[in-house]
């Protein structure tokens, strides 16, 4: 079903075909099918929704949409939505919801769970704990697979993950887990201690979303167990959540690479005024940062108004160097993200640079002073201080491009503000300094 | 266990408590210690592990490695790998080894493998085809709860998931699918196909594995279908995968944006040539690019002669731009990869863009105005030329940005080359020669 044809079913009022014919779609595509409706609409075909079916879809609402939603519908239906709704997608709604509309849901849920809520609420932001969920199977190590298979027919529904089951003592210590495979594909009477996986993978509540991220990709897992400091099970995290985790992790190292504020709301939804404050911060530092490249420029006025041809070549020199430190930043930002490098890999990267900028800057520096000599109608000694600068800047732009996001994390600031625009600026004033000092001496002003 | 541990017990030759330790250990953990070590260590121990183990652990091997392990080992032993490998990373191995070895793998496989080999390595790089595998549980429809999980008991093991099984009929259509949670928690004598879910979401062999990727993210699957353009079911691709993919795509993209060309290989791992040799192509295009940038300053000489302070504000007048016109480019960009943009929304996009960069230009320009009125001893007219430019510069930039994107896309080119580098190249010259035009007219040089 399209938004077309729903509308034709909404103005023909063929309520029970819209109920039938939803009721067969995955909750996510009925989300994005009603998204778009005026909140009176959507009220209305979401009451229609089985039970069931209608909570999932308010997961994947946009936030507007639950407002909306949550604002029109009774207590006791909100009740409903709290004490379906997953932990963790419950702990989203209050993050995002106003004040008077976070009280309503909290009046809802059960104290047990309120207690809970405001306990959640204080992770860190991008900590393990603020993505984990504790709707997870937990099993005792003495039961049989029989008893264990058992207990997750009458609770698995309820739980966002089956299939790993997590063994855990009476202090909640974890001790192994086992993966609903083993239990389908063992013998009834075995005990859940011979089967379990004893060395357990695990993270901490404190440990970073990113580095969570990292450790789903290395193993494969489906599902990591979160244990506070003393090794007690506090929560899981699956990899459905890690999946969103990971482009929205890249698609905010992309935002601050690229000199903006990194924002989680999606482009076409995004609000003018929103995206112009997202870009100006950056915009502005640089463009200041910048005037400092032009400053140089006029302690060198000397150089420039004797030798006028020389200021032709300022923007390839730059740009040259720019590009040149970029390259060697978003490798190292990227592989910092991803866990492969670490601020003890300096020196590794130093000398690596070291090596990869000499060569490309030689090749560079021929090629340009070739290209020069051939086409351009300029004396042999200002092809050679072109050539020459670039040589000099290629090497520098690589080393601080390459160490610099390296300093940014040891610093513990985000390594991506180390990336192309930052390090062009830094660039540009190093270029044209190189670039004068070399002229004023092979070109005697 | 870490690395010194290991050397030292080799060194002390207690092998049993090197095969015990490292049985407890997860296969990747495994495979990232005996890495480092040379072909005749590594040999070794791989020998002593459990074989179950031993084939998890070369699955996970560096391509070095799996080769001189393949080299030094037995047919029988061969045989047992490929015996026992999964089907994708059997594809994986084929596609990365030199051809004698490959012609080893081959004879070792059974008759009805090789053809299944040669038909897969047929899919084109980077589709759904090249990167799903075979194992999954396939279920008919007549079939009890009790049935189906009888079967998958007896076969569960050898399958790369049991969580989702696939229902199809004798022509290996798709029909439906059952999770082996929906198993677990029904009747034993219900039939499958009153539990199955038959609005199946599935993916064509052809589809590229970015946009499979973004199915993925949307519906927080843990395995979906691939078929053919018959609706056939010819394999599925698992969760884990996918998040390699993401993140090796993801990568690709930084590099592409970063001006380099892509490469699967490590920072740390990638020798020095090939990183330069990675680096240097789009250096020289944009470097020759950028002399187009000097030609106009050298056609306007006598702008630039007659006022030399016009020349002091060409890196920042050259930076904002190119900052500008990276941010937009790189949020369209992001957008094309996760599906959030796609080229139908280039009137959207452009409209987006010419009032964000309206408003971002005018506020630039006017504290460039007042900067350059107070802090520097300049003309009233100089800076009026400067700040005008800067509005044009950035409204023009920031709509280059926005579009290059879409119509790569639309030409069927990667849309990440139009990124910083070569959108602050193509920038640079527009900022120039309106520079230039402005001081002429206004300056009345």
């Amino acid at each position: 079903m399209d938004e077309r044809k729903l509308l034709e079913l909404i103005e023909g009022k063929k309520y029970a075909q819209i109920k039938n014919e939803l009721s067969e779609m995955n909750e996510v595509d009925v989300a994005e099918l009603l998204d778009p409706l005026d909140a009176h609409l959507t009220l209305l075909i979401f009451r229609m929704l089985p039970k069931d079916l209608a909570v999932e879809v308010f997961a994947h609402f946009s936030t507007e949409q639950q407002l909306g939603i949550i604002n029109s519908i009774t207590d006791k239906e909100v009740e409903y939505i709290v004490d379906e709704l997953f932990f963790d997608d419950m702990i989203d709604l209050i993050e995002e919801m106003p004040a008077n509309i976070v009280k309503k849901i909290l009046k809802s849920a059960k104290e047990e769970e309120r207690k809970l809520i405001n306990q959640f609420l204080k992770y860190p932001v991008d900590s393990a704990g603020s993505i984990m969920t504790i709707e997870y199977v937990e099993l005792r190590k003495g039961l049989t697979v029989k008893e264990a298979l058992t207990h997750i027919k009458e609770i698995g529904l309820n739980k966002e993950t089956v299939y790993t089951c997590y063994v855990t003592d009476q202090k909640r210590t974890l001790e192994g887990f086992v993966s609903l495979r083993t239990l389908v594909t063992s013998d009834e009477d075995k005990i859940i201690e011979d089967i379990m996986e004893d060395e357990v993978i695990k993270v901490y509540t404190h440990d970073d979303q990113e580095s969570v991220a990292n450790v789903f990709i290395k193993y494969g897992f489906l599902a990591l167990p979160v244990v506070d400091n003393e090794n007690r099970l506090t929560g899981i995290i699956t990899v459905d959540d890690i999946m969103d985790i990971m482009e929205q992790e890249a698609t905010e190292d992309f935002q601050i690479m690229a000199a903006m504020s990194p924002s989680e709301e999606a482009y076409l939804d995004a609000g003018v005024m929103t995206l112009a404050k997202n870009r100006l911060p950056w915009l502005l530092i640089l463009m200041i940062s910048a005037t400092f490249t032009g400053r140089i420029m006029g302690k060198f006025e000397d150089v420039l108004s004797s030798i006028v041809v020389l200021s032709t070549f300022i923007p390839m020199l730059m740009d040259t160097g720019g590009n040149s430190g970029s390259q060697s930043s978003t490798l190292i930002i990227r592989g910092l993200a991803t866990g492969e490098i670490t601020t003890h890999d300096w020196w590794k990267v130093l000398w690596k640079e070291l090596r990869i900028s000499a060569i490309v800057g030689v090749v560079l520096a021929v090629i340009n002073f070739l290209r020069i000599i051939l086409l351009e109608k300029v004396e042999m000694k200002v092809a050679l201080t072109v050539s020459l600068t670039v040589v000099i800047t290629v090497i520098a732009s690589k080393i601080v491009g390459g160490i610099l996001p390296l300093i940014a994390k040891k610093l513990k600031l985000d390594p991506a503000i180390m990336a192309g625009p930052l390090i062009t600026t830094i660039v540009d004033a190093l270029a044209l300094i190189v670039y004068f000092s070399i002229a004023k001496s092979l070109l005697g002003i």
